[in-house]
């Protein structure tokens, strides 16, 4: 029968199909697990957040002596039963309960997890990972993935215009006018960071790598709050509407494997996230976009972020505004 | 600037514009409106919950001496602009507060409100509709809507079986079987109500018309728990797995309006409510199925609403399932 703290799970399954079904990210993951087979041949792994348990398996096709797979969600008494249909129940140990809590009974070779949320930092796992990883890991031992690195680029944003555009439409089919609710729409729409997919025609600008974190190193304290500078030539005329983050992330196998959520790559389900202007700016070849971007936690709840750009374009008045990332499902 | 209580109503203004863009719910609301100038024109009007303030203008449109406009949301300020830009402030006053407490300076000849949620009940606006209709509407005022049913059939729900279907499909693209999820993917998927478009060829007999609520009359008591006997006789050879309800509202115009959320009529944003079987089964031509449907307040959260069915078909096991009806957005 059902149980009260069931219920969470629930809403994530369909979160997990959506991971699953975005083949650019398994096949990363089940590609760069596979070249590193002489790294996990024979060798203990930790898959952190293992959900469904499919990077376990993975990691027992590339011969791991054992996979301990820790799941804090209620997800973990199905995990076992995907382990069983396939047969590896002696290779793969789900554990279940929180990383930063479960005792493993070794230190092991191997970390793989898929921590990365919107963004790349929100609501992601990634502190546990570093728990895991200080804790019971081998020195010298394998991160997959290594390094993951946030990039951001001014863009133009035509999906908010047209959004906007529905409240001039809308009043005219029903022969009123309905087109004062434009600006409040507006601030709804713009109010927070959206997540969404950017095409590559939108960016303005070479994307600039803003931030990049060694995973064998970094630590919770690096993530608390994370800060860069950034400057941008726009590449020609254009409205200038927002700014857009992704990020990409390296596994370091002989041959590396690259996961890239770029508008540039195949779109995944983690899309693009957007922060938009509230004044538009006309921008031209050479217009120079410059600024600071800051990521810290949200000031009233830790799970989310706030993200807050200050920037300026050529010499115009320096812009500062905090896009809280909450909810962003 | 944006204040706290704001934030919530912003959410509100994708469903805001959900609803506009619904022509089959706002050309309803519109032409009964205008069918029904001889009784609006020179009259005080109530619209109850206004949103965007749309049925208001329709009202000025068809003569009305007064609306008064009752929103408790914030964006209550956004309909008095809207009502500024329709050049309508001397006839829709704005009144921002909850129905049961605002004060009108009159009693109303005529209510309008568009109340109506997921399968008719949930998340209502009605106990809110019917206390204004107590306090103001003078006897034998005009309704609009007047009256309400609930429908309900025995369906098969092809949906349903593709989205499990993923879960063997997922395992082989990536050399893994996962199909030892689709158990709990279906407790996931039919744990409680959902709202979603039902194909009238998924329809397995003819749609009872279980409730009916005369809206000039109905009580706040009447709605705290609804009970219906159903029986139906199968069309023909089908997977019975689930049962749908959908809701009609009808406008007492001299040529009457039917606002029709049926399988059968154009899809609306209210879609169709389905509660998945647990053990989907074979009936055939004349298959008896029959039960009862009883609505009643959520267990933990009395704006959610329980449906509970309790049904047979033909001389097998009677069966017993509460579906509730929460979060459905």
């Amino acid at each position: 029968m059902e149980t009260t703290e069931d219920i969470s799970a629930y809403a994530d399954m369909e979160i997990h199909a959506d991971m699953l079904a975005d083949s650019v990210r398994t096949n990363a993951y089940r590609l760069a697990i596979l070249r590193c087979w002489e790294q996990i041949r024979g060798k203990a792994v930790v898959d952190v957040g293992a959900g469904t348990g499919i990077l376990s398996l993975f990691c027992v096709q590339a011969g791991a002596r054992k996979v301990y797979a820790i799941e804090a969600s209620a997800l973990a008494e199905e995990t076992r039963k995907v382990v069983r249909a396939n047969g590896m129940e002696g290779r793969i140990e789900v554990l279940h309960g929180r990383a930063e809590e479960v005792e493993l009974p070794e230190k092991v070779d191997v970390i793989v997890s898929e921590w990365m949320g919107y963004s790349l930092l929100y609501e992601s796992m990634l502190p546990s990972v570093i728990h895991v990883r200080d804790k019971w890991l081998k020195k010298g031992g394998l991160m997959l993935p290594s390094e993951a690195s946030l990039y951001l680029a001014p863009i133009a944003d035509a999906d908010t215009e047209d959004r906007l555009q529905f409240w001039e439409d809308i009043g005219t089919k029903y022969h009123v006018d309905m087109s004062a609710l434009k600006p409040y729409a507006h601030r709804c729409i713009t109010r927070k960071v959206q997540v969404k997919p950017v095409q590559m025609e939108d960016i303005l600008a070479s994307p600039a790598k803003v931030m990049t974190f060694d995973l064998t190193e970094v630590s919770v304290e690096d993530l608390s709050c994370v800060k860069t500078a950034f400057s941008f030539k726009c590449y020609g005329w254009s409205q200038m509407q927002g700014f857009s983050t992704w990020f990409d992330v390296v596994f370091p196998s002989p041959k590396p494997v690259l996961l890239s959520t770029s508008p540039y790559s195949q779109e995944t389900h983690w899309m693009q996230s957007v922060m938009s202007l509230d004044d538009p700016v006309q921008v031209t070849q050479d217009t120079r976009v410059k600024g600071v971007l800051k990521i810290t936690p949200n000031s009233r709840n830790n799970r989310f972020l706030d993200m807050t750009l200050r920037y300026s374009v050529d010499n115009r008045e320096e812009v500062e505004r905090i896009y809280p990332m909450d909810d962003c499902r």
